[in-house]
């Protein structure tokens, strides 16, 4: 019958990608992605009959492109690598968080009945939907003012990301939506009960993202109630409390989505999952010590342990929240590629622009090709890497970036080598407050584009934190991520694994490359590194609120 | 014999310009602009024979140049004007300072001497020639040690640019050069000495530039021994003690000289003067409580006062110095018009340039317009204009330009926005002082590229001072000053005037459009400033040095 396979499936914010795995080995056979045809809902509806503005910071998705992701690509990566439906043993997928959306009883979304198509809380809210901000800082005032010892999990902050904001926004902004929806669902379980039939809520968002723990449960009805008499039964009435741990096995595929698909009625459908977490297994890392690092538009930081620990600005720690046995920390940078990614388009000036064609590079190439010609401290530049607020350990989206010694010779290479290094000052910020929390951090792990594409970005990062870093061989992480907990739901019986652990060893990779910290670089970060940590507590921790009036008073005129 | 006419030469960084104009209503009549051919000397000497190379911060420039501009500009507005050699009664001259230079007995500059050309020091050293900064600081240590009263009447700070510490450099540097030095001119006054046949060194220079007050003369004999025992004479030996105040004749042209430049020899020649000082009168100024900005690459503040008050950072402070029987005031911002040419040449991106082409804009103007549609704050940026360090009130060369509150959206309209407004908020740092200190300020008058070409930039400082500012009718203003001062020196007896007072009645004009603070804007940046304020204390006066560290840690490189 051959070798064994698993499929992954990534659903990024603008598209999805299945990748179709050996089980034996983790080669990567075949990949197909597929962009969301709505992609980012975030000026009106996308509806035919009327127009529905949306509000600034909403971000909606809808449900129906995610099932066209699979639809799509899981039938593509099967015919191109040509295998047999009876060897695709399992399949896993990974999902932004907290990506939600309220459906009726029968699992049916309510943007999809003709009633709410017009109404925008029906639709999906995207992890990046900030409008319910309002909600969560009162949220947190409450949970503060009321002791709630739940705080401590998540760094003191919840997140206007996060489910009960949006939960809330919903009952506060339309009522009857609130009242209709059956339940509140992350939308990747949601999937995974699309493809299964099996409604088995995953530990990790729930954990998460909706300030549930196993020994605690979600917080009391007492509390909800405080926030708004109407959720004090939502709990109860509208979240499952059926919370299930990662690696396990929701069920197999409903035969009529085996058949659209290509695939036996008997693959083994893994819990669902979420993008970072599934990487860490993939980056080869199933124990304490190491941190892993996905590094694109921002970074997202996780590292696992045997003891819980209160870090201050974690976005969180989950028991069983990442791997099975251990708590689960993640911290994050809300920006980092996007800093790049600003700064060129922004920026550069056009005599850059020309050089680099020049030079026959791309603006980034060029770039860090100038970047690189500069040794640590050489730019005499500092910057804070806020510009996109701060995530860990400040949780504070009301801070803006700086950049501080310029001088009329200051030129575009310096610049972009100043934001890099001031983001590996963030990255060390959060690595210092974790060891300081007695989480043990030894080597780094990345994956992720920037850690894929950015050599001079990688040495920094090694040089700011002392600390060696590898890098993932594959260049599809996550969904690679997500094929191994395919196979850990098959189980060795069918030719899978019995657990992510012994998945991991046979199916993930390193690079070769390995990036090891030169001292002497080490020896001059650690004092640049103290000057970013000085103006970091000085614009961060409250002695100069300047950036929150500055802010105040640009809104104003919003 | 028709109308009288006075012509005034302008002596820039690289360029010199003479002006016609008519002495009953000031009206500029010619004018002829002669680039140095050697420009700023600041890699090689322009030697045929032999490569002589420059250090880091040296800048000269070649005493011949500045004959060849009067050669070539004033028979050409002469001869462009079409007036005769009789209706000419009087010339003046402003130049950048301290533009000092060694020469013989006779007055022949070293450089020009066959021995001495090859030999850095015989050269004239540019206003901007750095190199002398050991020997700035080592001086400022040493006056502070021994309490050396002068420093007060300079905000507590001899700077590099000056007299002393080049004549100290040259001595260091080249001992043979500083025995066979007859005596260090300034520019200014060697080219009126050429003119003339007569030295008569001006009170400005010597009382800005050269550590001399009419009270106290220079410093003593003993302050020069313990900087160095060769310097002790140097007054005796070297420096001119027959100073004269502005406003006076020197003498007439010579007459070889008058032939040359088709004059009458009985053209009356005021005493040399600087290109700031002659703006004052020229842009109407003859009392206190106005300002006068002169406003280019930097900004030159100036204000005069019947009281002599030792105002902290400020320039210096001369008795006369500016316009007799006043006390003035001079204090300076080291960058402004430089910072917007640093943004324009290293930050602005292509799409942007694209922008102001669709719009039929240059990229100044297509930047001042999208600066213009934001509102005070609105950026939600703010900047310290250190770029080039800072010349008052913190007197501070080592200090970096910053810019904060920066995010994924900041633009650079925006950006742009929030440097115009940094050197506004500098500006009102020096006005503050000033007014803290005693010497009353109540209107600005400002000339220059930037006070005739960026409205925005005036409204800002108008809205960010609470002043009203009148701009310069002239484009032309040191040299208009200039010729006032022919006119001064030929007298009401030749058709000119007897003082400047008078001359700047009917000669100096203001444009009708004046700018007046708008009291919406005046609040915000009443907010805003003091949001700088407390960010120049902060990085400034030594709470966090973060700034000179950097620069440390840089200049290891170097």
């Amino acid at each position: 019958m051959g070798n064994k396979y698993s499929i992954g499936i990534d659903f990024g914010t603008k598209s999805g990608r299945a990748v179709l795995v050996e089980v034996e080995t983790g080669k990567e056979i075949a990949t197909s992605i597929y962009e969301y045809p709505d992609g980012v809902i975030d000026q009106e509806l996308p509806l035919a009959e009327e127009k529905v503005e949306l509000g600034t910071d909403w971000a909606l998705q809808n449900p129906d492109d995610y099932l066209q992701v699979v639809y799509r690509t899981v039938p593509a990566v099967v015919k191109e690598a040509g295998v047999e439906a009876e060897q695709v043993i399992g399949l896993g997928i990974d999902f932004t968080a907290c990506t939600m959306l309220p459906v009726d009883e029968a699992g049916e979304p309510l943007c999809n009945k003709q009633e709410f198509r017009n109404r925008p809380d029906a639709w999906v809210k995207l992890w990046k939907h900030h409008a319910a901000q309002p909600y969560a800082t009162r949220l947190n005032e409450i949970a503060r003012e009321r002791g709630e010892d739940f705080l401590k999990r998540y760094g003191g902050k919840i997140s206007s990301e996060w489910m009960i904001p949006k939960i809330w926004e919903t009952l506060d902004n339309d009522p009857e939506i609130y009242e209709k929806a059956d339940r509140f669902m992350e939308a990747t379980d949601w999937v995974i009960m699309k493809l299964t039939g099996e409604e088995k809520r995953n530990i990790s968002t729930t954990g998460y993202k909706a300030i549930w723990s196993r020994e605690t449960g979600y917080p009391e009805p007492e509390f909800f109630k405080a926030l708004d008499p109407g959720l004090e039964n939502l709990v109860e009435e509208k979240l499952s409390t059926d919370i299930y741990d990662l690696g396990l096995k929701v069920g197999n595929l409903l035969p009529d989505i085996a058949g659209k698909l290509g695939l036996k009625p008997e693959t083994a459908v893994a819990v669902a999952n979420v993008d970072s977490f599934v990487s860490v297994p993939a980056v080869t890392v199933t124990e304490p010590g190491k941190m892993v690092m996905v590094m694109g538009t921002s970074i997202c930081h996780m590292v696992i342990d045997r003891k819980e620990q209160f870090v201050p600005g974690m976005t969180g720690v989950i028991r069983n929240g990442i791997l099975p046995d251990f708590y689960g920390y993640e911290a994050g940078q809300s920006a980092v590629g996007d800093i790049f990614e600003w700064y060129v388009r922004e920026g550069i000036p056009e005599y850059f622009l020309k050089e680099a064609e020049k030079n026959d590079k791309d603006v980034y190439q060029y770039l860090e090709e100038k970047a690189a010609e500069l040794r640590p401290g050489e730019s005499g530049l500092l910057a804070l890497d806020w510009l996109n607020g701060n995530r860990s350990v400040l949780v504070d989206a009301d801070l803006t970036g700086m950049i501080l010694g310029l001088h009329l010779n200051s030129k575009p290479g310096e610049i972009f080598r100043a934001l890099m290094e001031a983001t590996a000052y963030g990255t060390n910020m959060i690595i210092r407050t974790f060891e300081e929390s007695g989480v043990e951090i030894n080597e780094l792990y990345a994956c992720g584009g920037l850690a894929q594409k950015n050599e001079t970005l990688m040495q920094i990062f090694s040089d700011v934190t002392g600390k060696p870093i590898k890098i993932a061989a594959s260049e599809q992480t996550p969904a690679l991520g997500s094929a191994m907990f395919g196979a850990v739901a098959a189980g060795s019986e069918k030719g899978g694994y019995d657990d992510i652990g012994e998945a991991s060893k046979k199916m993930a990779h390193l690079q070769e490359k390995e990036y090891r910290p030169i001292a002497d670089n080490v020896e001059i970060y650690s004092k640049l590194y103290s000057e970013y940590e000085k103006l970091h507590d000085y614009f961060g921790r409250g002695e100069n609120d300047v950036m929150k009036r500055l802010k105040a008073i640009k809104q104003r005129y919003e």
